[in-house]
């Protein structure tokens, strides 16, 4: 069977990380990434010799990609029509923009959470609602945060009985390793109540009852989510712990083991050697599972870079109908990303 | 009347903050402060023209002080003859052997919440159990995060016709402005679930069942909060924060008119030329609150620093039996304070 | 003899304390302070009960005031009539604007380091080139660096027999305290070289050759310079210590002490309970000054919010010829700012 | 030729990334590392599929790495009899206990620079003193900060006519990513002068007269030091770009291209897709390059997780006489280690 063929729009944080993923699938090939300019990011590309095909998304840059010596296949247009599904992770809006070229040639594209939902037919989520996604044109990811938080209340919602009612605090990292452009130093910061997570959550179960608050940190290296919830049944500790222990995409660890923030799931994530020090799988602390009266409440960890990767990969799947359920979608994923093969 | 004669045991954080607290009771003398040695927070007290007598903790340090030209006026010992009641804010585990000293010279005794629990007869907070600490010997404080949160769960327990059940995520600052003896640099860190200060609120507060989750943070400004809390009845956010309005020890702020997070909040404390920087009040913003089924979710600001000094001179009038009541024991603090003077 | 009226333009970091500041000086009369918005400083304004009166820099915003309950006693433009000299802390940009209108009404005014150079007719440092300012219209401060380090190295050129050569690497504070528009979290940035303090302080001091570089460090609490000077003659760390330990505007301060780095100075401050926590004077570590051939190295302390202030009334007195001399000027400064009186 | 075998003791930052070196090294063979505990590094090296033999440091923890489920090959003494050489990379101290057992079993050992200098026979640089360290059994590398700095001093003594001088500010990150154990929050600490690289450089370098000042930073990526330093002829930036330029273990790169500082750096090494995201090479920045009278001064960047490996590498060459000059020696290092590669 000839491999699908995967064309990744926008080569930052994410759209490196989606060059890698659709790398590792068995059933994808990528043929190219399109950018706009020759950043750092497309310099380490260059001096790694070029291991994917790059496009430009704005001729414009020509000139300044000949001067950093960097090759150039051809015009996003081209690299469009050379594929049979795109992915998008360019800066928010600029999607918009891509899907009217989408559009015109033919072309199923998947966003990532930055974009309106409206570019969408389905606001998308590989493990909550994959069976939505089937044959659609236009599918838009959940963010990081949404997309992890989702994994671990969708994994109790199947496994223990049904999830009502969720309330979570969301502690953020404000910058990726390596931003110049946003930060913030020695300050917490607030947000306006109810997190948007909270809300998109709801839009993906709408069957929960979602609530919370958002406060960003000073760090880096992924956010930690408290999540408090309130099942059909009580859900002890230990049915909690059975049900994240089986699911590929939750790593559960332990405080004991020397995991002892999010910091040394980065280090974890670097001294296994992970292609970019990345992480697809949510961490979930052992030692933060507290039952609370009927409710059950736990800590979990967001890689922020790459925690979305496995979900885009499923979006391909449904979009194209390549596996036409969620256990089948989210099984071919896994195997090739090696997920849960630690266990 | 005559006043009151207060010693304060240790000059570091909260030690100097005692100091500055007794010195505006119009019903206390503070007689003077013990420390060990001429760190930096003694030699500004020198600058300042020995505003208070300062006592040995240590003779051994005899010289040391000589040396930095810190007057001295006598010994620890010396100074708990002079007091009719100690404040003790001296490093976790000092306490217990001042306690010993305390108890030969017949004096009583209030511990801040770095000591262990048995230094004490009573586990104190003004607001919460002050009738609890009446006529005792030895008192000791809730934490400054428990005495925070204490304040504001309290508020909607007498106002809001009870609470059940609580469940916290502490976001906690790491160290003070100034510490050089601990720190976090990009990391977030996950404490063991419940939290101590979620047990510490039960034992204030028993008809509560409270659990909760700490993350330690690498700023130095205060705390955040979320706090999630059922009530007997459900209450509204117009409710809470009708009750919060009132309380002379919460701040009421707003994300619109500028408190974006914790740093916020010290800068305006420095903006409204308060001593030190510091706040007493805690602070709790508008926008946080929102409901979750019959329950009501918010964020608190807990200023590390000086959140504590309220509920300490409480302490003092219980032990002495100054004012016999909650209600006449914290008016007093709060009116010396020129607590929810800016109202 | 009648005092000078002050007027202030801006009341963020450096307008409050260009406000507190006015207020401390025997000689001259705060006749207010005007802002564009009712911000965080303006509602602590109100808070203290308008210490000072508030005109509005722009009336779009009158409603926006009376929402916020402040009281406003006119227009900048009022306030500027009433005013002898203007003191502008205004956005890097605005005081080119408000030069207008002091030129069309017939006022000097002072402007911060922000402004483009060509708005004064003269670039100011009170301890520098005092005299050149003296009767000049428009006068421009240095930045909070290049004043701090003009101080140390004009003090080691008048005291020591001369400086040729000047080499510096600041390592900078990247935001204040309380700042959310700005930050860097766990990065340094460095600056194209040579920094703009080294050509500044060539422009204010023509005869030292200068050179150096800026790091951007994600802390709030100050900067920290290293000077590496050059004299005519050899200047040993004796006579660089004799030579600081003389300077009102310089604290000499030490490791051994306690004084560990940018945070201890802060708490000092703190512990000082100094108006706002703020520190005039540059920190100067007593063991950073090594001697490296004929030069001589040492590492200073830039307070950045409170350094400018005292050469900023400096410039009031030069432009308004209220002394006429360097000694004088920056003595009567010293005075009512008490700066020295820790010695 | 058979390989030379290779042992490495100590499994923490440095001695993963000696054993990945080794790894690389065509003409060594990697026989195993030993340890102490389970800690959360060999819990990876277990979840890879122990690529490389363990040995334990210790045999009172037998049971906790039965417990980790990680397969042990023998005890710290079993493997350094099976090595030729042995690399020390155990916490300071604890170096020279495993010296007795090297010296008992006659083996050669290379100490990293936190071991004290009597620990060794030579104090080595492989670029500066390889010839000295030829045949020695004992040999310690200079700390991370003074290997990357001797680098660039190195390169301008050798290529530009001698060095005579050089003044240092290091400005240096506090904490490795995933440190929990040490840390600084929003504080910047001096360190009395002259700093220990300083010193050290001397020792290297004799015919060089050094000094410096060192602050360290509340950020993980990497240090950044400003080198001023004063030639026996007048360097030129053109000069010292090219002799830079032609380094194998220097990497010149631009703020222009994206290059803003430490963080650029790491992000940089984790585009290219290196082993941990590692960096071998120093950076150093080209705009920072500026004269000062006859002196040169500019910026170099240090990996700190990484920096020493070549230079140790180069250490296994010296002492067991594989190569026989700096030349050969360092040429093999770095070819292997494909450095410079980029150019």
């Amino acid at each position: 069977m000839s491999k699908v063929k995967v064309g990744v729009l926008g080569y930052g944080i994410i759209g490196q990380r989606l060059c890698d993923g659709v790398s590792l699938m068995g059933d994808m090939e990528l043929v190219g990434v399109a950018n706009r300019t020759p950043n750092l990011s497309i310099r380490a590309l260059k001096e790694r010799g070029m291991p994917y095909d790059l496009y430009m998304s704005d001729v414009q840059y020509a000139d300044a990609f000949a001067q950093a010596g960097v090759p150039v296949c051809g015009t996003m247009e081209d690299l469009i029509n050379k594929c049979d599904i795109l992915l998008d992770a360019t800066p928010a809006g600029v999607g918009a923009e891509n899907k009217k070229l989408c559009e015109q040639l033919g072309k199923p594209c998947v966003f990532q959470g930055g974009e309106k939902d409206n570019v969408a037919d389905v606001f998308f989520h590989g493990c909550a609602n994959y069976e939505q996604g089937l044959g659609k044109q236009f599918l838009k990811l959940t963010s990081c945060n949404t997309t992890g938080l989702i994994r671990a209340v969708d994994c109790l919602d199947r496994e223990c009985g049904g999830i009502d009612r969720v309330a979570i605090t969301i502690i953020r990292r404000v910058s990726d390793p390596g931003d110049y452009h946003r930060g913030l130093t020695n300050a917490l910061k607030i947000d306006k109540a109810p997190s948007h997570q909270a809300l998109d959550l709801m839009t993906i179960m709408p069957h929960i009852e979602a609530t919370g608050i958002l406060v960003h940190t000073p760090v880096t290296h992924g956010h930690i989510i408290t999540v408090t919830a309130e099942g059909k049944q009580k859900i002890t500790k230990e049915m909690a712990l059975e049900a994240f222990g089986k699911h590929d995409r939750i790593r559960v660890v332990r405080i004991a083991d020397g995991f002892l923030g999010n910091a040394s799931m980065f280090r974890y994530a670097r001294d296994l050697g992970n292609n970019r020090s990345d992480m697809y799988e949510i961490g979930l602390w052992e030692e933060s599972i507290v039952n609370h009266g009927d409710q059950i409440m736990f800590a979990i960890y967001i890689p922020q870079e790459a925690v979305t990767i496995p979900e885009t990969l499923d979006a391909v799947r449904a979009s194209l109908r390549m596996q036409s359920t969620m256990e089948e979608g989210t099984k071919k994923t896994n195997a090739y990303l090696e997920m849960g093969k630690w266990k």
